[in-house]
């Protein structure tokens, strides 16, 4: 007889399709698997007894860690009243109606109603369907286009993915769709003129993106779209003056900005909005992540008042909006909501995501700052990345064929530190859960410099 | 000071962006709210202390009806041990492995692999990309078109709401896309020549989709899909031959046939699926709804061994596969999952959705049928519907202006049932849990009759 480990591992490999993993190699038990059984604070633990620090709290987004009875006492009290209701015409539930209200209380001024979704990725399919709703009740029927950036994070769908600026994402699935327009990465550490300082390529960013509205034609281009700081595409914060020249050009000509903070939200900068953090004035704000802190799948659009004025009309003009999801508003994802903004207020932890952000960051620049295959130590709030480059001063990168970013995270994992081989560029990158203590900040940064070390001496 | 329902109220229509909703009669108050508080069975009651018989399983999706403690309680004791842990790059969890397992177990045979996401729309999302991935591995980088048929649904994204074939779900959002198109509905009581039998009619449709496939170029058309039994179109049983007929084409031009199972999957028609109950063969099955009774959001593409072969040559040229939701096979929707599928069996609701099924829909029939605006009584398994005309000998529909539908779907609320105006035609739906007994079946028909009659006379 098989024990039960060597049967669920049988049927792992034969009946279950994992997202953004080798098909082939997982089927033929070529990779490894791992089995996660339980979590507490920044650790988890798998089956076999393995415990390591979660130091991308997930896929950056167990803000409040894990194991909170908090919010799996919510949970398991809305499961037992009422587990499902649909919020369709004006349908709702106690905590759906909530947590609406929690929302606007902690976005960016001007911010006005809520749509409920499942991921990050629906989220932003919803703010496509507005976008175009929206010019066509204002009868620019052309207003269409949507630029996004290169190394841009936006979803996985075939219209989210196409938003989406990275390579992998792309291959294979014919994307970018059309409609969909790629500008420059606002990446100074990768400036193609390395004479530029911050402001001036910040200038160049917008210069490009007003080249491409013009040459497109402004009454075709509805909506520019961006992360506050890139996430997936490296983490990088936006050099000095990059939102404020981004958004003259897009107020000039009348272009709506959407602002993707399915990672940022609700405190990993150390503000509550990264939308606040930088300054930036959004039509529609993409939540996810933090919204739950993954206890349970959440998603949504805070639409402005804005644009909520002109959807009014649009539905004066043409009744109920066709466009909805069964598990729009989930009461139990709801309720999950609730418990964890509350959890984050209680425990301050917008105020620590900042402050240890701050120290695991300046830690992390002193310990691995000199290497000499370090090219740069960057991030904001928790999230930072560490960039590896063969020649410092040359700036000249690895060949990606040796896979020195996931050799360097795997050396970590092995020392019971989770970071992430980011997927475009060797990049290794943090984004832990935003309790973080400064102590367990400084085991993130020991073991960071013994796997870089390990790898690259 | 408020009271706490008006400030619910309040924070109701400032806030909560609903699906499916006036936006304008929801914000001005001008249209009535529902607040669920809990539910029994098929029983929802509301914060007002207003019970109603749900007819319609919330969306056709609380299959198991409300209030089960086992699902309750599995959900619970995930969130408790571990709310959340992702599935990229090999990861899992026994939860998601284990319900892989499950659902290969009950899926047609030939069925291989899940990839999990979050709703149907996802899901069908999924299985566009997987689409054309495997068109493109195969080497046919033309043949990348998608053929739906008018009246299906298939979800409310950019592309999926492109494969839905009903018209509030394009009307100003630019939609269809490219490279989806729409064939004949296979709606009898709707056939263009009332001189076709069943056979006749079926035989029509899949003329119609040939002629379509050989005026695109074969080479162009890649799949097919359609739900088993029409949903959201109007709930309509196909006619006599239909699959045969169509799967005869799709196979003589190598069309990939799509199952979408969302509302159909695990007993709704009183077999585990609708692709077993009608002998359809897809290449890829969509669930959702009933996988979890919607106790938590889940949904999932099965992927046939005959696919899945070719994923994985596309991995072995390509690498990992860029798709992923950072909630796909989320633990405490796995959970839910399990405890849902267990709970079909021990309640042996696939046998019960049958032979209720058939009780109600002849009571339905006998109690409805004989009235002069009832065209038709239709359904199979747990789906019902009652098609009104103003004039049954020349089958003249009533205009879309005076609402029929609508009317009587409200007349049935007041008398405590909940039914469904399905949105293109006057068209009252039922769809309710699958443990539904012969004395609520009753209870249905009679508040049918009652409320016709007052529409009606």
């Amino acid at each position: 007889m098989l024990d039960r480990s060597n049967e669920l591992n049988a049927w792992d490999r034969n009946h279950f399709f994992h997202p953004s993993t080798h098909m082939g190699m997982h089927a033929r038990g070529e990779t490894p698997t791992r089995v996660i059984s339980s979590g507490e604070g920044v650790y988890i633990t798998d089956t076999n007894g393995r415990t390591s620090l979660d130091a991308f709290a997930g896929l950056y987004c167990v803000n409040v860690g894990y194991g909170r009875q908090k919010i799996a006492d919510a949970i398991a009290n809305q499961a037992k009243n009422l587990a499902y209701y649909h919020a369709y015409v004006g349908h709702g539930t106690q905590a759906s109606i909530t947590l609406s209200k929690m929302i606007i209380d902690r976005a960016p001024e001007g911010m006005s109603r809520v749509y409920f979704g499942l991921s990050g990725s629906d989220a932003n399919e919803t703010n496509i369907k507005l976008i175009w709703y929206y010019n066509n009740i204002l009868g620019r029927p052309e207003k269409k286009k949507i630029i996004s950036r290169w190394r841009g994070y936006h979803g996985s769908g075939v219209m989210t993915g196409s938003l989406t600026g990275l390579e992998l994402f792309h291959k294979a699935f014919d994307l970018p769709r059309a409609q969909v327009l790629h500008t420059e990465a606002p990446y100074y550490f990768r400036r193609p003129d390395r004479s530029m300082d911050e402001e001036q390529f910040s200038q160049y960013c917008a210069d490009k993106l007003e080249k491409m509205i013009l040459a497109e034609g402004p009454d075709t281009v509805a909506a520019f779209i961006g992360e506050p700081i890139l996430g997936t595409g490296g983490i990088v914060p936006p050099p000095k003056g990059y939102w404020e020249k981004i958004q003259a050009v897009l107020y000039k000509y009348d272009v709506m900005l959407v602002a993707d903070e399915v990672v940022t939200g609700f405190g990993r900068l150390g503000t509550m909005f990264g939308s606040d953090h930088y300054g930036m004035k959004p039509g529609l704000i993409t939540i996810a992540k933090g919204l739950t802190s993954a206890y349970a799948p959440l998603s949504g659009t805070i639409v402005s008042d804005k644009v909520w004025q002109v959807l009014i009309q649009g539905s004066d003009q043409m009744g109920a909006i066709g466009h909805g999801w069964t598990y729009a508003a989930h009461p139990i994802c709801a309720a999950a909501g609730i418990a964890n903004l509350e959890l984050v207020d209680e425990l301050d932890l917008v105020k620590n995501a900042g402050k240890t952000g701050a120290y695991f960051r300046s830690e992390l620049a002193k310990a691995v700052g000199y290497h000499k295959h370090v090219g740069e130590v960057r991030g904001d709030g928790l999230m930072a990345a560490i960039e590896f480059v063969e020649d410092k001063d040359d700036r000249k990168f690895f060949d990606v064929s040796r896979k020195i970013g996931p050799q360097i995270a795997a050396a970590l994992l092995e020392r019971g530190v989770i970071g992430r081989a980011m997927p475009q560029g060797d990049i290794l990158g943090f984004a832990p859960p935003l309790c973080l203590t400064k102590d367990e900040a400084d085991i993130i940064v020991t073991n960071a410099v013994h796997a870089i070390r390990s790898v690259l001496g």
